[in-house]
C-alpha cells in the first residue's frame, strides 16, 4: 500500500475483539496528552485503535493496516458495522484538547467507519509504534474518548447477531479447540447462560465441526476431546434457510 | 433542521425500495447532463437518490431528508447498511464529467453512507425540485451512476437478510393485506418460490399476525381475508433465540 496524503475527514475504527477461553477482550491505546511546556500529564484515557485512510486507499485497506501495524497478522476476519458521524463525538473537552494538539482543526468533521475484528488472544503479540496497546475484558469498559464506547456497543451488537447465525466463533478460537471452550464461549459474546445438554444436541447438528482423535494438552486430569472447524464442510452443507426467525 | 454549509466529502445514498404486490421496485433519479453551449443532451443515466450532509446534520437526518424531500413522508423506515468509499467510485467518464459541471473537484475524495427504506409503493406520490424521480423494478436495473450498482446489490443483500430475521415485511405493504401478498413478498424480495402450505404453517406461528374481521374489496370473486401487523403483540412475544441457525 502506498503511502501518500492522508484524508483528513475520514478515518476508520477498529473493534479487535479477542477472546482467552474466559472474556471477550478488546484492544484499546491510551490517548495520553502531555502539557507541551512543562511534559506533565494532562489526561489519559482510552481509545478505540484506529487511523485516516490515505488519499488511494480503500476503507477495507485502512482497516487491514491498522490491524496488521498493530499485530503483525494479515487476512484476519474484518467486518464493517456502521459509519458514525455524529456532529457532537469529538465535542468532548478532552476530544477538543486532543485535536488541537495534533494540529487538527477542532471544529471539522470527522466520518470513521467501524470494523470489528475477531482474534485468539494467545495468537497475538501487540506492538503499534510505542503506543501503550492493551487488552481489555470489555465487560469493564465503562467509557471511551471521542464516541468510542457509541462505536464498541454497536460493534458487541453486530459480532452478538453475526454469532447466531454465521459460524464465525470459530475465529475467536485456536484451530482446535474443546466444545466446553466454544461453550463458553458463546456464553461469554452472547451474555447467556446455556445448558449443556442442549449445547451438545445443536453442536452435533453442525457437520462442519470435525472430531479430531486428539485430546487436550497440559490439563491435569480428563483431558478433553478437541474439534476443528471445516470451512470446506461448511461451505458445501450450508443452505439458505427461510425461517422466520422472528 | 437548519440548512447551513453542505459537507462535500460526506453524502448519503438512499435505496429507497417499493413492492406494488408483484415485483420490488427501487426509486431512482435521472441524472442528465446537458452541454452548457448549445443545451443538447450529453448523457442522461440513472442514480440512486442521495445528497451530501450539512456540517450540523447527523447521517440519519441527512437520509430522511432525502426521503421526506421526495415523498414528503417522515418517520419511515430507515437502516444504514453500509459506508462506500472505493477509490475509483467516482472516476468513469460519465461521473467525472457530472462532477466537472455541477462544480465540484473530480479528484476529491466522497465517503457516501448507504441508507434503504421501505415504502408501499401505493401509498407513496413522489416529488423532488422538478427532477425526473421513478420507479423501476430492482431485477431490471443493469447498471448505474458512480458506484450505486454496487451500493443497491449491498442494500438487496442486507434486506434479505434482515427479512429472514426480523419482521419489516410488513413496512413494504399497505396497513391491511393478503396472506397472500404476503407470501409474495416474501417471494419476490427473497427470489424464492415458497409452498403455500408450509408458508400458512410458518404464518401461523407468528402470534403478531392480527386476522381482521374484514375482507379484501374491490376483488372480482372470492375476497380473502385481511390481516395486520401488531408491532405491539410482537414486542411483548419477541424473544432472542440461541439457535446456530448456520
Amino acid at each position: 500500500m502506498t503511502k501518500t496524503v492522508m484524508n483528513n475527514t475520514i478515518s476508520v475504527d477498529c473493534v479487535i475483539f479477542g477472546f482467552d477461553f474466559e472474556k471477550l477482550n478488546v484492544l484499546l491505546v491510551d490517548r495520553e496528552l502531555k502539557d507541551e511546556n512543562n511534559g506533565e500529564e494532562l489526561f489519559s484515557d482510552l481509545t478505540l485503535t484506529g487511523n485516516h485512510i490515505f488519499e488511494n486507499e480503500s476503507l477495507e485497506n485502512a482497516a487491514a493496516r491498522v490491524l496488521f501495524d498493530l499485530t503483525g497478522l494479515e487476512n484476519i476476519y474484518l467486518k464493517q458495522f456502521g459509519a458514525f458521524c455524529d456532529p457532537g463525538r469529538l465535542k468532548r473537552p478532552n476530544d477538543q484538547a486532543w485535536l488541537r494538539a495534533s494540529g487538527r482543526d477542532p471544529e471539522s468533521r470527522i466520518i470513521s467507519v467501524g470494523y470489528y475484528s475477531l482474534l485468539a488472544t494467545e495468537n497475538v503479540t501487540l506492538k503499534w509504534k510505542g503506543r501503550n496497546v492493551k487488552w481489555y475484558p470489555v465487560s469493564e469498559v465503562k467509557d471511551l474518548a471521542f464516541d468510542h464506547m457509541v462505536i464498541l456497543k454497536s460493534a458487541l451488537q453486530a459480532l452478538r447477531r453475526e454469532l447466531l447465525h454465521e459460524p464465525i466463533g470459530f475465529e475467536l478460537l485456536p484451530e482446535k479447540f474443546t466444545l466446553s471452550q466454544l461453550q463458553k464461549l458463546y456464553e461469554v459474546v452472547l451474555d447467556v447462560e446455556l445448558d449443556k445438554r442442549n449445547f451438545r444436541k445443536k453442536i452435533a447438528r453442525m457437520k462442519y465441526l470435525i472430531a479430531l482423535d486428539e485430546k487436550q494438552k497440559g490439563v491435569a486430569h480428563k483431558p478433553a476431546r478437541l474439534y476443528m472447524f471445516s470451512r470446506e464442510v461448511y461451505e458445501k452443507t450450508r443452505k439458505e434457510v427461510l425461517d422466520f426467525n422472528i
